[in-house]
């Protein structure tokens, strides 16, 4: 038995679904309403100690961190392979998969707040958010957290986040001139791990960060061609969380645009 | 043919050389002196673009990430294995494995610089400091040289970073109760990752951080009795750094101890 512990439109969720819909392996959702604090139920902290989604439980056997989730999946359902034959494409296939978890990841949540999801706090009272940030347990995080809200693009995290992107792009592009999938040849772990960050971009109407990247461009048509882009993301996306990131990305695209120059 | 470009004290060029030896697998040295910036050389740039060590070189095939090396040559020269043999034991094998990758390599930098490093700076002229601050090229990095030169232990990234590295002591500690290794019954991957983390804090005479954690103590006496712990990393330590380190580390305990109490 395969269970998933999830949410709607969280990038690792996306992740471990793009591999579960291109193996057309069924599992059974339990979805986690985030903002409501599923993810720090006593229940599913015994599952996943760092109170994040997603988590796979399969035969008993409980999985974290869609990166390893990927790995495992396409380790005990090997059809079709998502993995180079070769060690040398392995190498290739794990150095991309683990960009996010260095910083990708942590920029990802950067850019999304700060652009979008800021302003659905800043309609909050000053009280309640500040009792928001009082509530968020780890001190560096909570100090980002009162950055971004305060200074939302314009934050030095945010500067560092767009920065951190723009090389990950660069590497993308280079890597794309030789090759149609970012580790060679065919589709892999590589594009699954990079596909929901780059899609989030897109999502804060950012695709101008690769208009002078046309292999990055070509990569994301063909990522969002194939059945499983639409059957792991499109399909749990949601209408006011999209309009949200598209309406705020455009309004504050100049001011991005601008900074990115001055880098 | 095999060669390794690397540095005698680096904890990532530590982690692929535990591999080698473990192993026994011979290759072709080149030392990179980081201080004089031969990482820099553009030759080198061409094989590792991030300008770190360490960097492999195998028949031609370039692999550049020590977490990547370390399965490229698990792959490569199965023998001992360093992976377990089931998929589940895997998964918890690179859960270990990329811990690093995500914080405690940037924690360690910071450790180990706001403790010990900081001062062999402090002893240059201040316009010489400066210079040295502003040529670092990424904005957010020369934030954090600024923090902890100025600061050391009293800056925000040291704090941020002890928690971190607490927090995976912590988990360690948990872990170890239930099997004598990271993974689980062998020594694999996980253990070869986290080792260098874990002796770098012993260099800078911060062992009190396991004090209360007794099967993390009984692992790292275990991890150092081996003998690739010899070939791989005391072979390499240098005199000068290890005093600099252990003194300064001995001065500053009581001051970080005390900020770990608050925490």
């Amino acid at each position: 038995m395969l269970e998933l512990y999830h949410n709607n439109m969280s990038v690792c969720a996306q992740k471990v679904r793009l591999v579960l819909t291109e193996k057309g392996i069924a599992v059974t959702e339990h979805h986690l309403n985030l903002r409501a604090g599923d993810q720090q139920e006593p229940d599913y902290v015994k599952l996943n100690a760092k109170a994040v989604v997603p988590t796979l439980v399969h035969d008993g056997i409980v999985v974290t961190e869609s990166t390893v989730i990927a790995e495992y999946l396409d380790e005990v359902f090997p059809e079709p392979p998502l993995s180079p034959s070769d060690a040398a494409g392995r190498a290739r296939m794990r150095a991309w998969a683990k960009r996010p978890d260095e910083r990708i990841h942590a920029a990802c949540a950067t850019v999304s707040n700060a652009i979008a999801f800021r302003h659905q706090w800043l309609a909050r009272s000053a009280d309640e958010l500040e009792r928001i940030i009082q509530r968020t347990p780890d001190p560096e995080r909570r100090a980002w957290r009162r950055e971004i809200l305060d200074k939302g693009v314009d934050s030095r995290p945010f500067g560092d986040a767009m920065r951190a992107y723009d090389k990950l792009l660069a590497d993308m592009e280079k890597a794309l001139a030789d090759a149609p999938w970012l580790a060679g040849e065919a589709y892999t772990l590589a594009d699954v791990g990079i596909t929901p960050y780059v899609n989030r971009l897109a999502m804060l109407s950012l695709e101008h960060m690769w208009s002078d990247r046309p292999h990055v461009g070509d990569w994301y048509a063909r990522v969002r061609a194939r059945p499983n882009f639409a059957a792991a993301i499109e399909a749990y996306d949601e209408d006011s969380y999209l309009t949200l990131m598209a309406e705020q990305g455009a309004a504050q695209w100049q001011a991005v645009a601008a900074m990115l120059d001055a880098a």
